[in-house]
């Protein structure tokens, strides 16, 4: 007894593990393809599902399909969009550039279960795939999984984050500190109005993402082979997109292009740029968690991240800032998936883009890894975040900058001479004004230089 | 008699040029970057000049500068802004990462200038960059810079582009072709279909690059040093938005949160990420009009674009495409200005990213090339292309792919027989299928072959 | 009963599942990085073993363990080696940026297996981590499996890519064909000159990777916790590098500098741009492969690449070229594992660069898709690869640049206006040039024509 | 009387400009491509002109042109060569993608220069172009000046910045700071073996760019119109690439295989990968000097960078990192610039990439930038770094990570604990240890302790 069955498919018989459910297509995809070892991502074998589950349905109503033949399929197809039978996915995402393996291995395993429920032949082709072409359900998966992503995963990791970071502005409202250009000792910020800052930078990256979407929402669904809807009874888009639309609570659209929704990534090449301005946004707060963390008796020790682990193999007592890192490591993971991308979705040639997989990979892991840190940037690090208000408030006083208010006194090369000698001769910017000879004169009355030196009343204008 | 003349600033004496308009800090930065050789771009000395016009405006109307002070600086500042000066701008782009030494040559130019109209001395801190810090104004002009080249140069561009390829979507709208899918023949689609795809990724990018102009329009002005306003008096940085609009009929805005809009470049990498999909777009569309434009021999064929110079310098009576090629090298420039620009805006520590003039000039690079680019490719390529439509019809009727219809009368895979003999046999598709008994046993009438193999109407929904 | 045990680390007490080899650092590390759901790369897990293998060994000889504790070690790291227990070995890429936590996996897997094998406590840190630190072991082991990978699966399959072009080459010597230049008919190559230049082009890559792989070879070990080595004995890195030697068979050396080898990434950054460009050149390979296959009837159709499986789930009988199509999308994903490496190699501060996991998952998976394709890219499609000679040799003589040959008969100019009217009047060159006279006054005899017009000589200087 | 003269070409009569002396197809080029405004860069016209001299002589040599023409068209392209004539090289960078309007321009120049001298007519084509095409001429110009402008200037600034690196590395041997990992206090190093490591990354940096060279090195001339040398007398591209070696000293070969080195610009982009290495390591120097330089209070404020210029429009006083900001700025650029050349190296088809001037001018830009602020980090900011030495050991001696040599006496989870209690309590390692009662009980000695605590000494292996 042999542990394979025979198949076939128009190019002739296959041998397919017994255990399968795929076919003879999906059979000579896996041996053709074994590059990455990885499969597609598990929300987009979903949202290939889903979109077999709907068109059976809409089959069905059509008349395309008879009853019974379409609820079997689109019975079946419900469950690989359930995740049920992704063990049943298993080619490789380096494979044809249309998807097309990927879309035969989701048509020849529905088929298998909705005969196991139909108890007669479903055919592949003719019944799972009727009114379809991989070429214009494998981009609609894409666009399905990614916009399911980002609404149920993404946008609400970053508005929690969001929400962390503002919370811990108004916490540290009043905290005052040294602000920092080039590196170098500025003018004082509080370190509310600096998380105020990357609050904003996170809620901005929630329009930006959101924006994007807008064109990924727009689904080639109905142009089949090449846009022109061959082989697609009228109405069969609509009402596929329509269910689509009840099913995910997305408002999905038919697009108003095929041709252009078709045989261009543009709308996936976007919503890329898109997240890589998130990890571009998150890099900058990260980095600047790590060097307030830095420390503890070395850095700035400026604030303390929470501990969550020993950070050292060697060093005892060591524990680093784990989470930024990981962010970081995200940001550059993000801004390489959009590369790829960039180069895949310009590599297009006429009525279709076959670098599809390769861009839905990126793309979903760029969402699902912005989606995951965010979250854990929030919970455990930002929302554990404590200040050292004291040594704070040392810096912002001791940095030589706090001579700016005074330029209107003084006018700035004047400032200028007076900083230099406060930073030289170990002063502070008050003595040095007193020693020049300010006061004394009248330039600066000794209320007014109070006010102006006050680093707290620095940090809003004046 | 020196060619010389001695300037000093807050560090001391230098020597400058006799002629220059520039003065001590403009020439230290001179001497300390002979990097690229290359100045800032026009229009950002005209952004710079322009925000130190309305600055010299408000601070005269706010009391910060004297009237006639203020007049004559604005006056100096506007002729700046008309970029009567770029001359004495001859900073280099790698320079000092917050491009304080820009800001200073404008201050110092525009001090010169000032001081010949006023006959009494100006001073480019306490009088020009009164109420200003290179901090906001720097960030501020990139801003200024990109959202009027944006708006005046590359929209319109664009929107001309998006024109010109929508009139040859009419114009070829009955022309039929072979779709290719693959690069292999596919079912057909007419000529203006795919020019339509065409046209609606321009009109998107159009969509693409106004929406990110929102973040781009919110001015950091008013926050000075790191954002908190010092130095500033109230109602400055509204009162110079306000000016701003009207000088440039730019719904320009202060910035909601100063220290997102000072310590990060975000809306800039968003941009730059947005120019790139239109690279993107432009690169897919140039690469099939080369295609398409392919031979005259030994290529597709299919269209003939514009003869507009010798194409090469050893084979007589050449012609190449250079127009789509001028594109898709722009559009391998903007890739690659992004990768520049994204890098850099991920390189902001606390309250300014310190690579401001690199992301100036990739952007504002980018803005400039894609505008001038695509009203190249609409008035010197696409308004002169003529289709092969002969050609394109044989092409279409020989495409196998044309047996797709039969797939409802005969099934998918005896549909592959048939595209397989008569690909074999060099027979039609017609052909085989009346050999193949289709028709004397009833599977498909004359008519219904008839009507299955037009291609015309394979290009619509049926 | 529980499904927990518990364990403790240097920072108090952890619940680890029952079954895990495992203990609480990694415990730890698994909470704490749910991002990206992948675990590293099984290249990399062996080469971590391999490295906890080498050292215990040393540190038997050199007395730092004692030589059962030291041999139990060794043993059971061994046995990490061999990839035998992967499934321990759970962190997420995204976590620690020094690698700490797959370090501390390691060392706790090894524990709990020599502990098995030993019968007495065995210490991660103190036992299976002496004279070693994460900073030198994670490093080290991104080279280990990056070289391995390289020497054994790369490499192998680059010469064997090389090989079979090289041989088409050969095969195709006489093949005729057009030339072409900005797609444009150019003058004609022989079919063997084009597979030639492909295989040179590979062969220029193994000689890239072979020189990148120069700088790999330097092992940081023995650099511990900053380069310094400390808590290391003399001698420890010799040795222990000099096994590694012998164990893999490369040859590896200690680095010349720790500091540069510990603190910088660059020799990766160097590996993975030389990845790169064996991407560029695969992706340059395999569109003119699919270009010159593209058709059957729509397209150039000079050459047949082997079918391997169906086309379209919608036009039946089409065959795509999906190979090829797998190469450019590995070059488009090796061009963005670039890009994220480059990023994550310039972020480096001090004494560690902490983006060495993303560092490490990028290039070992650039390393083994780039090993992978080749290798289909020989055996499925080159080695297969048929010319339709006869096409190719009409293209060769339709083509109006063959007019080229005649510029030192008739001047540049006069050639551009044989081949223009050649192709207006749709006639041969050599008719035109007889038309024109030259012929007849002398300008060129028949024979002098007849050999000037032949397209194989062409091929060849003259 | 009309300000233009009216030239021809095959095309037909084109008006150009009375003083230009380039004629019709560098005119319709001007017309045809106003896109970036920018020429190719001096360097490259210098070696187009190189080239044109040598072939001149090697023409004339081999009898396909006359002595006095030869002569003539020879000495008119030397002195394009010098730079004499860019003026007259009006032709923007974004035009043909093979730069055919670039070498028609040289062309037409050099036969208007030769002309004048030889007082008959010269034919750009005919005489100048004589051999030659395009196709081969360009590829090998970008060759020619990119391996001048490393072999000149990029090399010789490398090194100049190693050895200045690698002097302060000397100056500092024995100047002991905190190490730092994650960014986190770690244990001590010398600020000498932090200078030693960067001196090796750009000595590592002059390997890597001089093993590029080799394939760059490799020169296409001779391949004519599509790599066959079709038009080319045996011998020609032999004698003229030997010409190249000696004018410009550089060991440059005629290609192994013309199809490679024309069809392909992989050399260039493994030179640019490598030049993108030395970026990369070049933005670490410059951010480890920025961070250890950052202060003069509220920072690390370890070393001191020479004041240059001063920093701010309005903060007094403020001096900044200036010189390591244009490092990291050309860090981004060049980052860009290679992200361009591999778009433009992955786009090639058939016999010629027809991106090359976008190749060209991102390429030399890269090794312009690299090599002047390679000098100007070295002159201007590197020699004269002093340390704070104090502060230094300072950090060093507070870093609770100096606990690590204890390990051997304690354990690590003994060692743990000490180094948490003395951060907390405000004590010293010493201090815990002690009170712990590690030396009463005999664990370790008074003198054991001395020497495990002395900081100098954890900066070597022990």
């Amino acid at each position: 007894m042999s542990e394979y069955r025979i198949e076939h498919d128009s190019m002739g018989e296959v041998r397919v593990p017994v255990g399968a459910r795929w076919r003879a297509q999906t059979q000579r995809a896996v041996e053709n393809f074994p590059v990455s070892g990885r499969p597609l991502e598990p929300s987009h074998i979903a949202a290939l599902g889903l979109i077999k589950a709907v068109a059976a349905e809409v089959n069905g109503e059509l008349g395309v399909l008879d009853k019974d033949l379409a609820e079997a399929v689109a019975q079946a197809a419900a469950d690989v969009a359930e995740n049920e039978h992704d063990a049943h996915f298993p080619v490789d995402v380096f494979q044809t550039g249309s998807g097309t393996s990927s879309n035969m291995n989701a048509n020849e395993v529905i088929a298998t279960l909705a005969e196991e429920r139909l108890g007669r032949p479903v055919h592949p082709n003719d019944h799972v795939n009727a009114s379809q072409s991989s070429n214009d359900v494998f981009p609609t998966s894409i666009r399905v999984a990614a916009a399911t992503e980002v609404s149920y995963h993404l946008l609400p990791s970053l508005r929690h984050l969001g929400e962390a970071l503002r919370a811990k502005s108004v916490e540290f409202a009043q905290v005052v500190k040294s602000g920092r250009t080039h590196l170098m000792d500025a003018t004082p910020v509080t370190l509310g109005q600096e998380f105020g800052g990357y609050a904003t930078q996170v809620e901005h990256g929630v329009t930006r993402v959101t924006g994007a979407l807008e064109r990924v929402l727009e689904l080639p669904l109905g142009g089949t082979a090449v846009g022109t809807g061959i082989n697609t009874p009228p109405g069969f888009a609509a009402a596929a997109v329509e269910k689509l639309r009840e099913a995910t609570g997305i408002p999905f659209a038919e697009a108003r292009d095929h041709f252009e929704a078709q045989s261009t990534q543009d709308a996936v090449v976007e919503l890329s740029g898109q997240l890589k301005v998130v990890a571009v946004s998150l890099n900058k707060i990260a980095n600047d968690l790590r060097w307030m963390g830095s420390g503890p008796r070395a850095g700035l020790g400026e604030i303390n991240l929470p501990d969550l682990q020993p950070g050292s193999s060697i060093m005892p007592g060591k524990v680093n800032p784990v989470i930024p890192e990981a962010v970081t490591m995200v940001a550059a993971q993000v801004v390489g998936n959009d590369a790829a991308i960039t180069f895949a979705g310009a590599s297009g040639n006429f009525e279709l883009n076959v670098q599809l997989p390769v861009i839905a990979r990126n793309i979903l892991e760029s969402i699902r890894l912005l989606a995951n840190v965010s979250r854990l940037l929030a919970d455990r690090c930002v929302a554990g975040i404590t200040a050292n208000a004291e040594r704070l408030r040392e810096y912002a006083e001791s940095s030589p900058s706090i001579v700016t208010p005074l330029n209107r006194y003084v006018g700035y090369e004047e400032a200028a001479r007076i900083a230099k000698q406060a930073l030289k001769e170990r002063k502070t910017i008050r003595e040095v004004v007193v020693e020049r000879g300010h006061v004394a004169d009248g330039t600066i009355t000794e209320e007014q230089l109070d006010a102006a030196l006050d680093v707290l009343s620095m940090t809003r204008p004046s």
